[in-house]
């Protein structure tokens, strides 16, 4: 333990700095809005939430054709509420696989007796539209396929735009798990082919934590009636709600939603996905290329990586310690991924979120103090 | 319409008062806890998680014997996770139905396909422990007893203690939903036998929207591995996440649990259950004599008058307009719960949330003002 106190970088509002794949750094007029209260039937909240539900599909080009149906909780929620409640009871779901939540999608579907095929690629590989295909040709019982957009266990981005073309032309029907993605790669409906996609309040669109929602297409909605295996998680008796009062069949979480509907007001102002998905390649590049100057190496190479969170190689010299390197990263107001990942031997660094060129260079000058607190040479000796 | 503009009451943050059944009025200081991010894994956060999750149980007296397993998204999550995830596949469910809560049980119980028996009693009457009893002996095939502790729908106290001992003595085991009761009305696990009890972040708690919990037996939850009906949901696979780790599965409503943390500080400072249930009586008591005196009945006598929400009938005087009544209210500043119940022909009004008597007082001021701007007789010369 070093005795000196070293610098701390906060946010607006005095925090440590997330540099996480979200929850995530947000503003402080985002989380400013949260100082009031509102009746949840009452005019002034509902008004904001459509605000929300009508806004979101313009991200996807889908104004019109999609409809956005908020699901309580979190990402998970969301996609539960979407597999369970789009696929039907004799569907057969391809579910691709390359990290934690395509796994979590294949264990969903076991629990909602819904029937799977895998395929499975390793975690910093994306699956090969061409294998979709002739899997989808082997098996006319294979109703949908699942895709994760950028998988967030590794940060690759997986060709959403090829696999949705395979699945078009075979007639089946496409599910994206978008999460950490949406708002920052682009994703645009007119010419890439799906029926729901779910995502988060608090990834790229950089609110807070407590909302999950599918966008999906009006006629698909229209036909999920009795699909879903639970109350609150039924995608259409939650869609229904709203078509006829306006109004969150159960609580809603208002101020995650007064939220929400700021932290879109500032990501139609940055200039949509173009504006957010441009400063976080930025955020993205400057990363990479810092820590590759400090001597660490990347999982993945440039053309597979997202700019959402990247995973590096932990470095083969002794006196690094991860712990320690996540501690000494905190001390200076960065918070990492805590945790060493089961991807190779490897930790994460987001760079999402309120995060700007500046503050991704001052955490490459904490990286850099704290190995040399560690004692580790610079640039590493020994990359992996 | 009346071109005079009235005086305007508002909370700490400038909103309308809510005298709503919940969401509600929250005190600013549990607001402003929002404004900060904190990473969801980082140990600043899980501290005021656990911190939570320790001492809910002490409200019934459960520190010790109950674990509190937090649900994101809602009340009807948590109450939906309860359900699920502690009924197996081959319990039958006695559910006691006298309004909304116990009718949505009994759905999520169905969509569960959980077998189920019913004893319904009308809206304003409870249900008889003695006919709870009855129903036991008749049915050994029941293994559960679901209670609504205060029935919103009407506000009607149901008698918990009185069912909990018929439920004991018969060998069953007794679940709770005491959403709008929890922490004002005393609820004593040392005296009164049940499993589980579902509640949430944004009632008398005095938290906002976005969390519910359950708090179940520590063998119980032990013993209910395999019984849910979805990932989400699944009450012992959330538990267990906490005892492994200390984290939830999946991205928890970060700032609406460290409101919740800040709003049991605030509780407990006022004295824990009976300070709080106090206040509420109190509230409650100053508003049944103040609409009494301007002519409105309740639907309830007062043994049966929970100190949450006050059903009142409809008065039968046809200048009365409920529509112009509400937005005169709410122009002065009062939200009550917009729209007419299906229970008898009524309305509610809620004295929960950071409201006082000196609040009740001006709510009256406000009704006697409408009644007068509607051209309504005060008193009213015809309540029901
Ligand atoms: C691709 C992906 N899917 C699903 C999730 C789950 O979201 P949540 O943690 O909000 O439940 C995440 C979270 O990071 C994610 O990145
Ligand atoms: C008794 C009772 N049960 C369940 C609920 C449902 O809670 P939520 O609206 O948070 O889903 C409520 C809400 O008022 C309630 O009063």
């Amino acid at each position: 333990m070093s005795s000196f106190s070293p610098r701390r970088a906060q946010s607006e509002t005095g925090d440590p700095l997330l540099l996480t794949p979200g929850p995530l750094t947000t503003s402080k007029t985002v989380k400013q809005a949260m100082v009031h209260d509102w009746g949840s039937r009452d005019a002034a909240f509902l008004k904001i939430n459509k605000d929300v539900l009508t806004r979101l599909p313009e991200i996807i080009h889908g104004e019109g054709s999609y409809v956005t149906v908020p699901m309580q909780g979190s990402g998970t929620f969301a996609v539960e509420a979407m597999l369970t409640s789009l696929v039907p009871a004799d569907g057969k779901v391809l579910v691709l696989i390359n990290g934690a939540y395509g796994h979590r999608a294949k264990r969903i579907l076991d629990i909602a007796h819904r029937e799977t095929a895998i395929y499975e690629t390793p975690e910093d590989t994306p699956p090969d539209p061409d294998r979709v295909n002739a899997i989808l040709k082997g098996d006319p019982a294979i109703t949908h396929v699942f895709v994760v957009h950028c998988e967030t266990t590794s940060g690759v981005r997986n060709p959403v735009e090829a696999v949705a073309d395979v699945v078009a032309q075979n007639g089946r029907r496409l599910l994206i798990d978008a999460m950490s993605a949406f708002g920052a790669l682009p994703l645009d409906s007119r010419t890439t082919s799906f029926d729901a996609v779910a995502a988060s309040s608090n990834k790229c669109i950089e609110g807070v934590p407590g909302l999950g929602f599918v966008l999906v297409k009006r006629e698909v909605i229209a036909g999920a009636k009795g699909n879903a295996t639970s109350l609150v998680l039924d995608l259409h008796d939650q869609w229904q709600g709203f078509e006829k009062t306006g109004q969150f069949r159960f609580t809603p979480p208002i101020h995650v939603i007064v939220a929400f509907h700021q932290a879109l007001e500032e990501f139609w102002a940055e200039g949509g996905v173009a504006g957010r998905g441009g400063r976080y390649a930025e955020n993205c590049r400057i990363l990479v290329e810092g820590m590759q100057d400090l001597g660490f190496s990347t999982l993945l190479p440039p053309d597979l990586q997202a700019p959402i969170i990247v995973t590096f190689h932990m470095p083969k010299d002794l006196a690094f310690d991860f712990q320690r390197f996540y501690d000494g990263l905190s001390e200076r107001g960065f918070l990492i991924y805590p945790g060493k990942l089961t991807v190779a031997d490897s930790f994460r660094i987001g760079c999402i979120g309120r995060l700007y060129p500046k503050d991704m260079h001052a955490a490459l000058a904490a990286v850099r103090e704290v190995l040399v607190d560690l004692g580790v040479s610079t640039p590493l000796r020994s990359a992996a």
